[in-house]
């Protein structure tokens, strides 16, 4: 077995950006069943949006000009001439000096620049008095103004979102070419790790519970988990089960056994699934330095530590960045992130990362992050917790008040 | 139908809190398919967590004592009588000037009160070399230190998140009783609306795409929805399937129509549904003023202003408020909301709240807010937004750099 440096926070970073790659199964899907899937190849616009220019608001339509001067001491004259429909052609124009109603989202008839809201008018028996001037193209969306056609709506490697869903309806869009769901696998090891269901525990024993919270944050993105249960400490065992697990999914999880114990043979067994093999073993992080990271046949595997805390916080740290990534995710942006200010003093070691669980509370109008104070093990301070707080490595500490990245918890 | 005064987004908040209360139906869920459930009565722990005193580090037992004085030039020695296997009970007591070694997650042996870790101490031929003094309790998590038998571990009312499944599993707890899950029927009305599928637009027409978007929100929220489809702008036939619906769902949303148009029948629609009726009609808030909000035999109805962009934001704002309550979630804190810096001055309207689509980016540590310019109808000044970021409307406006309260759009 090679040896290994431990790596930093940026290196991890880089190096799962370098590593790790989309899988490349296309399935197409129905919008209605898209929601989170990422496009596997561009979306085009075929028409314009609106398809014709639209009234924003109830009002009348008219040519701006004619409104000009107008105000609520002295108002200007127009007649009204008639009235579009919902969803009905304006065929009728509007000349000048008059004006022709038209409702929220209606077409704007031709001769039309400008549409006065009903508020800054009145139609006294066909004569419309207004009491505002307008700017040409006041209170109306242009023909193609949303999304014009043959323009690229969305990219490749585009996450979709309910807006993003709305976006490809609008275009009269119903299908859209994603990439696969994932499948991630779980396998625990551990002599005295039992299933969670275990009603009484014996001396000794710990119930398996990383894995709810790893298929918890696993349905929170959207990814299908099977449990490959618990193996002993031992090393054919262990590796023969993580082999036929790791033949069923897109990426493997093994949790605990990653710390320094005598009997640790996950990162032989991270070895012996393939090439190039493991890429980070251990990370100057706390909690979670036992972390091992490695591609093997072009799938990711993660070597989890066992105690709940870390695991939950390497899983999100990088778990979601490795998923993201193998799900085909283009990762310009960071919006997972938030920003908060720390309620106290955090020292930290240089040249380490430290990860804090923060409560979040709002006061006077800005967003507090409480430290909550617990070991690692404590699975209490993660349900206390928003989010966690990233004391950067380069920093020996961050100072009350001083503004500081969370990664919420939700 | 009554007069209705135009609601603060404040006001609109305190009367969703005292209007909306809980549904009452419950069931009992494995905690493997509880994520996102909300509990319906508090769950008690009925053993220690851990279960025995374990050490949170690869080391050896030892009374802390016997460590003292000792350095790296100044080593204490001390005698390696034995060893404590994962998952095995500790028998074999620890006496003075002796140590027993202990992987971590094991046993802590009788007669020890601290653990020095491997890298500080070295076992030569049975002789422990330690160069460091450790304090008793040091690397140690003493039994019921995480959670305590009998206590309360999480409140009626708590949603549960990935950390709250792994603190359940702890406890050997499998089983939760929680709210059932939530069902919302959604219909639109409007001449001009057609179902979002419909390949080519006639001129006038408008595809039914907040339905998209709305049921992408709900998906976000672990909500089912049953889609009404699509009523023309007839009293009798909206009122008719507003109330078929309503009937076979726990909350009804009303898309479109919400507007001042002639052909308004939205709010006596959502009158005619049952007492007490409507308690927001009109919101000071920009954009979605012309927003709906009623309960009829304690279910929601809300109706939503028909712009793609308004409906998106006051679905987010109050629809999310709305439906937490409903599945019964304590609402303590907000933390959906975070904070950014603004990156151009806002002017707003004192007395009105204002909602500016942002996209988000972090520069220097920090995260900015770059408010999207664009109509309110506009599909895509969505598509570029992580979020959404609130003017208050004690405010005239926000200056440059001033930090900004954010709802995230995921």
């Amino acid at each position: 077995m090679e040896f290994f440096k431990v790596k930093t926070v940026e290196e991890t970073f880089s190096l799962i950006d370098e590593m790790i790659n989309g899988i490349h199964d296309t399935e197409v899907r129905p919008i209605k069943d898209a929601l989170h899937y990422v496009l596997a190849e561009p979306v085009l616009a075929s028409e314009d949006v609106p398809g014709f220019d639209r009234s924003t608001v109830d009002g009348y339509a008219v040519c701006a000009k004619d409104t000009y001067g107008s105000s609520e001491t002295m108002p200007g004259f127009l007649n009204v001439v008639g009235e579009v429909n919902m969803g009905q052609e304006a065929s009728k124009p509007v000349g000048r000096s008059e004006a022709i109603y038209v409702p929220t989202g209606g077409m704007i008839p031709p001769g039309s620049d400008a549409v006065i809201m009903i508020e800054h008018c009145e139609d006294i028996h066909g004569l419309l008095n207004t009491y505002k001037q307008i700017a040409p193209g006041e209170n109306i969306i242009k023909r193609g103004e949303d999304i014009k056609s043959g323009a690229i709506v969305l990219d490749a490697g585009t996450k979709l979102r309910p807006q993003e869903l709305g976006a490809l309806a609008s275009l009269g869009i119903t299908e859209v070419k994603v990439y696969r769901r994932l499948t991630v696998g779980y396998l625990s090891s551990g002599d005295e790790i039992v299933p969670y269901e275990t009603e009484k525990l014996e001396t000794g024993q710990i119930r398996d519970i990383n894995y709810l919270t790893v298929a918890g944050m696993l349905e929170n993105w959207n990814i299908d988990c099977i449990y490959g249960g618990i193996v002993k400490d031992d090393y054919t065992q262990f590796a023969n089960q993580a082999k036929q697990l790791f033949d069923r999914v897109d990426c493997l999880i093994l949790s605990g056994g990653s710390s320094v114990g005598a009997k640790d043979y996950t990162t032989e067994v991270i070895q012996s699934l393939g090439n190039p093999g493991v890429f980070v073993h251990g990370i100057s992080i706390k909690p979670g330095k036992p972390t091992i990271l490695s591609v093997a046949s072009g799938k990711p595997v993660i070597g989890l530590p066992g105690h709940p805390a870390s695991a939950m916080i390497i899983f999100q740290l990088f778990g979601e960045r490795i998923l993201r990534r193998l799900k085909g995710e283009k990762l310009t942006k960071q919006p997972d992130r938030v920003f908060a200010k720390i309620t106290k003093n955090i020292a930290s070691a240089p040249g380490r990362a430290d990860y804090i669980r923060v409560s979040l509370f709002e006061k006077d109008g800005e967003w507090w992050a409480e430290p909550i104070i617990g070991k690692s093990g404590l699975i209490t301070t993660l349900v206390k917790s928003d989010g966690i707080v990233e004391v950067a490595s380069v920093k020996e500490g961050i100072f009350q008040g001083e503004y500081v990245p969370v990664l919420p918890t939700r």
